[in-house]
């Protein structure tokens, strides 16, 4: 059975990544997952948090926010309601997980990197855009200040989900607003998890549910990371 | 090999709760997990958000603290710095979820659970400690204005993770704060999955290794809901 | 004389307007002054402010942000802050007045067009690019939903200073910089003024500097409004 | 009379000092006014605030909390409302007061001592308990860091109030919410006074009425007194 | 011994009351005890708070602020932190319980009255000025609104203080600065308390201490009622 | 024609300046036009902000407030709300703007002015009266530490506007709340622009318009420097 936008189940929506999107960036790229479009930027910064000063080693953190109109209803700024969500804390705090588990912060000696996911237009996936979005800026900036010995491995992320009973890969917005279950799964190059984050929305779900799940991502992740490495021209 | 704290490793912590700890609530209890010690109430409020006004449908929403020194080293209060931390945000979103999936919120009318989990001592877990005495305060709440009805299942939560390359459940804080892989299960009594948070903090892991985790967090569950059931009182 | 970038002094930079950018929006476009770009939207909503409820009026209001990067050096978030810097206010004060200047707000009915403005790349101007394509995105937005006689005159915006005592319009960033002294003007297609900001930022102007730099404004501003007409495919 | 509860009118509720309560702090203790609980933690920081910096003395400062089911009513959390209430810092700004005033910060070097009252479960004098049971975190911590020649004296607080006509000692929520006069009284062990806040609520009081309640008070503190004493074993 | 400016120990400073000193507000006066110089208002508002809505009875509330230069070295302004110190907020809840106590609430209907004191020049005393004066301006608005029948009583307040072992009424900031005891005292023209906030600065003080500063406070207030009444123009 | 207040269309208000208002700041003064009173000082910081360290450089800067009732609707406090409004930082940067045009900035060495205009009775014109006040604190307090040689020039400024037709100099609130164009302009005594900002309110305004407003505007400036003049005893 194919879904209401023509795709099988287990394939991804059309994947473009815009590469140099932003001329300031040291890292940059526009990444679309269908209609779902993050400009992704990773900055850098000869400076390292507290907690790392003196120590010699590097830094990721990512921040995450969406334009009022990248939704169907307009959403009040964060900065206008002078906080940050709880939703978009999540999703930083993800994002900056997944990059860090990438990269080996002793090679980056005393910087930190600033990732910025900014979501223009939205339909589903904005997080997992911006993992795999955001490894392409982080790639490209580490290029620049010659710092790519610190990569350790690709990191792309997918969601999953079970929508009336269909197991589905990369879901849209209107599949993902009626889904059951719904997981996000970040992995490596190595067919490794880095993160999996599962939520039973309608109904809880069994072990071998989860394995179905789980064999959908995969399968996206490494479509993914084959688009990052042509992307950035980079053979396996 | 046994832990530090003589535990095997698939054993969990000394789990006990005290029901109705705090006169004013609804329903209450302190539960302890080893040196984890949270108070969980639970608050019958009779209105909704606006989002469920008009729709004969209640809400369960959960709000999750720590005591500045119920950690080795003093916090600064949330309420001092003026806002949340995105960690805090995230586990009282999990909260929230975890106990609106055990319950049929059609059953409560237009009525608001309050959930509060306040961390007065911490040793690792407090979400998990959160979110299986945060069910016991709910379901001591709905008995007492009679809307046991709306309870679907109990639920519970867990950590297992990767430590020195053992697999370990309920992990306190010292082997949380060196563990490679840290997951968070929430499940319910029909051994099916709520929620699953895992995060690669060291090295990335397989699927295999997954399952052994998943195993773990399945056998904790189920004491886990064995001791919420004494507790309330509720056979099986 | 000519500018490092080769232009005349009389000279904008390129202009290009990309209608309907945003597909959720009532009315959008991505507007390009040389590497300033902006995403301008416009957005209906069917209440308005409580000072107007009950009046008939409508209500126009403007929010103004730069994404972290757009900058040469990355900004720091105002949603991570937590408040809007005075300049930003100060802007998206400009862009509100600008443009309820060009619509009678009584032929809106009740309703409120959210005016947004993300810059997503900044080179100097970012004011005057905002206010220029946001009359684009309202113009659209009104056509939208049929209220287009609301609209009584185009309206368009650009920045003149003086450099090295050289009279410029439409200064890029390095040039602003350096300006002795800088102008916003806001004007309609009647070639009157709706706004006029000047500042004296190294040296007071007189008289007859300030017609000089009225003058190129003028020119400047019958240009942008041509091209706003061909975007939208309105004769004059 | 006797009271509702039984009680003389001045006699004080039953105080009950779990000394030791919270692992972590340096000194802490749970107290009991009655059905008033309050966690009070001292904790011991080698630095102190800027005013202080290079004077080679040391300050004590304490921070008031109260859960949000303490209370009959759940009041709303100060983290989620990002501000401290003006009762809040009344009450933080009279605990430090009062302890400051019991200790010589000169002996205690450059270290600052934060005090945490966290009341769990209110029922009139959550401050007075707090003062109370934090004198006995304080002292604690001192030993813990042998400076306890810092401290000059005992110090204990209780509240006494006039209720429909009668003078009672350690009013619990129910009479102190119809109290006419309120009072707070912080004192000694060599029966002087470090605070008095009387309040009218309904009636203004005069002289005679004034010392009849101070007599109050100075039985219920020395009482107060003795079992802080008992508590730590320090004899007189 | 006469004091640095040449005062008695039991004499007031110079005490001006400019009436209708705000052409805007309905009740207004700049109140100076010596140099430090408040200008109190009272504004009338046709809504009460949401607690009182459908009573019939009024509320009287109270804000507190000083220009940042009102001091000897300039202070940060509170709206530039983004909130209200403990000590405002503390004072202002004073100001606020001082003049409800003076007035029968059910007597203003559902009206508020709201009491803005702005120091615009400070050299002790502010809080007790700020009452004085805060009456003045609150009569003068009943009287405008024809409800002077909710006026309970004249009250007005006065500082006391131990200084270098002299008891002190009415101290003025060099004296404040370095008083062992410091009590503020607000009473009605019935020679009756309203609040009574005594704090040992230095050192803790004895009954019979007490005694003596209640005196001095006594004796004060009597002057400034009586200059409240001779600038109302209204006889004992 | 007259106005309401019997001036002539290009006659200023009463201006009145009280040099040495406030008795702690280096300098300050009441400044009244007409009805509109601000208290203006000027208070000397010997550190500068962080961009400016090291340069021997000083700073200039300025913040603006209205007290409550300085309206004739009491409006709320911004240090009430927690933050500033969009038109207090547009008048503050305005005011610092202004100020430091007419210094020159290495004579002040690191030194910061911290400017202050508090606005207790408004009336229209109150960023004006504002500016042109603060030079005068600006000027007494630069007198005072003997730094008189970093003026550069004169400041000063005055509203004009379109009010029915009319063209008007120094527009109180009554006819600021009607202009259809509203013109704030601050000059040097070299007859020369430091800050223009013209506003169409209600109809768009052309050239000849704009000069016959900016005559007005010199002429008032001229009158306002004059006036400066005098009250510092300053010879042209």
């Amino acid at each position: 059975m194919n879904r209401k936008d023509g795709r099988a189940p287990d394939e991804l929506r059309k994947v473009r990544i815009t590469l140099d999107y932003i001329k300031h960036a040291e890292g940059s790229c526009l990444i679309e997952f269908g209609d779902t479009k993050v400009i992704c930027t990773a900055s850098i910064e000869e400076k390292v948090p507290p907690f790392l000063r003196g120590t010699g080693q590097g830094w990721i953190t990512a921040e995450y926010s969406m334009l009022p109109r990248a939704t169907a209803q307009r959403t009040v700024r964060e900065a206008a309601k002078g906080k940050l969500t709880g939703r978009t804390q999540e999703i930083q705090r993800l994002i900056g997980r997944s990059l860090r588990s990438a990269v080996d912060l002793t090679f980056l000696g005393e910087t930190t990197v600033w990732i910025d996911c900014d979501v223009i237009q939205a339909d589903g996936g904005t997080r997992t855009a911006s993992i795999t979005g955001a490894f392409v800026a982080l790639y490209r900036a580490l290029q620049k200040v010659e710092k790519l010995n610190a990569i350790k491995s690709f990191v792309a992320a997918v969601s999953v989900g079970i929508v009336d009973g269909e197991f589905l890969l990369d879901l849209n917005y209107e599949e993902d607003s009626v889904a059951e279950v719904d997981m996000n799964i970040v992995m490596n190059d190595k067919n490794e998890f880095v993160e999996i984050q599962g939520t039973a929305e309608g109904k809880a779900f069994n072990r071998s549910e989860l394995n179905r799940l789980l064999d959908l991502g995969e399968k996206g992740i490494k479509e993914l990371i084959e688009i990052q490495r042509k992307t950035l021209g980079v053979e396996e």
